[in-house]
């Protein structure tokens, strides 16, 4: 039975914990938190803070010889410096306060310092009926770029797409369905592949109509912008 | 009965063929091509054709006080000019050659001259399990902008996340549930609730460190511009 201890209380420390708790294989020991004065033996401490408390925060836990990681996308694993045992365990995944994690959706980039440290963070990942990849540090920075684009700026493509229906009085539910199939597109086809619409067809003639329709400057140069990122893909 | 003759040999045309086909209250009664040297009698005369060739072949269609409609995102009604009876139902969804098509996740926008021709067409695509909205040719040019942004753009964010992965050797599989995740969000959260990251936080150092990472001069172009919008929506 693998012990654990969780550091911090937010999001992803409550979602952790709920899943540990669910399984037979590994036993949650404590959540140490601020306001807590003594933490517990176990076999791993997994430091869910904000990225710029982790050197902190691990720096004052009363461990020794214990593994200790963190859950970060952008601090390489050197940041647990006061640790023999370190390792890096982060799920790559969006969490929402309001939503239901479903821990099969979540795969988690390892990093360790030694193989059987490795080992056991698979082990713990497999226990929460997650995935895994084993990832460097710096892998994992190229991996938090991307992830960047691939969820947050696609989510801003959303919001400027619900800022002209609104304009335009169009429910933005008509735009729902296409959301989903164009993500869904992507589950079996590389983007490349997937790619539709006028800047992919060289359709000089819609381009333009597009532009003189949104008015709004920042707009045109977003759309600008991308038109060509997607004609250089495809040129 | 209602009686229908699909123009084109395109992707739209024989997805939609295969539909009708699949109604008992709908007839398909000929797929009318360049080939084709008489069009048959029918209730219903669906343009599905390139953009640029919806007027030529509206006009050059032998068929007198008949609905006549065309599927286009960007056209407005008038385009079919040479009938009295014209509408626009136009699928507002992604379609691929490799892929079949769901019509229970295709919203059709309807638009025609007459509330009868209007009410045609919403029961053409009830037969066809679809969904269905009012909309007129101002606000379904909207719509294809939007749309633009939603599924083209987004889709450019995937590849450029793809790009990432591949220059730093890391599976763009790891992105798959994050995407998956992303777009399901949408699906009950308005876009502007569900924004999370480093551009929503405000967080300098991590944007700076993405830049430094990123090296080519139009991804961080991007970068930049999509942060700064992201910002200015929060702001």
């Amino acid at each position: 039975m693998i012990k654990i201890v969780v550091i911090g209380s937010g999001n992803v420390a409550f979602h952790l914990i709920k899943q540990i708790e669910k399984s037979d294989e590994i036993q949650f020991i404590q959540n140490y938190t601020r306001l807590s004065t003594h933490i517990k033996e176990a076999d791993l401490y997994i430091v869910a803070v904000s990225d710029d408390a982790i050197a902190e925060v691990s720096a004052s836990l009363a461990v020794k010889n214990k593994l200790v990681v963190h859950t970060s996308g952008t601090q390489p694993m050197s940041v647990l410096s006061d640790h023999i045992r370190k390792g890096v365990w982060y799920p790559l995944q969006t969490f929402s306060k309001q939503k239901k994690v479903d821990f099969k959706t979540i795969p988690f980039c390892i990093e360790a310092t030694t193989e059987a440290d490795y080992q056991l963070l698979e082990r713990v990942t497999v226990c929460l009926t997650a995935s895994f990849f084993r990832i460097s540090s710096e892998q994992r920075k190229s991996l938090h770029v991307a992830a960047v684009f691939v969820c947050n700026f696609v989510n801003q493509m959303y919001q400027i797409g619900s800022q002209i229906c609104e304009e335009h009085q169009v429910p933005f539910d008509i735009l729902r369905p296409l959301i989903q199939e164009t993500a869904k597109k992507i589950q079996y086809l590389p983007p490349k592949q997937a790619q539709t619409g006028p800047a992919f067809r060289n359709d000089s003639k819609t381009i333009q109509s597009h532009l003189d329709f949104l008015e709004e400057k920042q707009m045109q140069t977003i759309y600008t912008l991308i038109t060509k990122s997607i004609q250089q893909t495809h040129g």
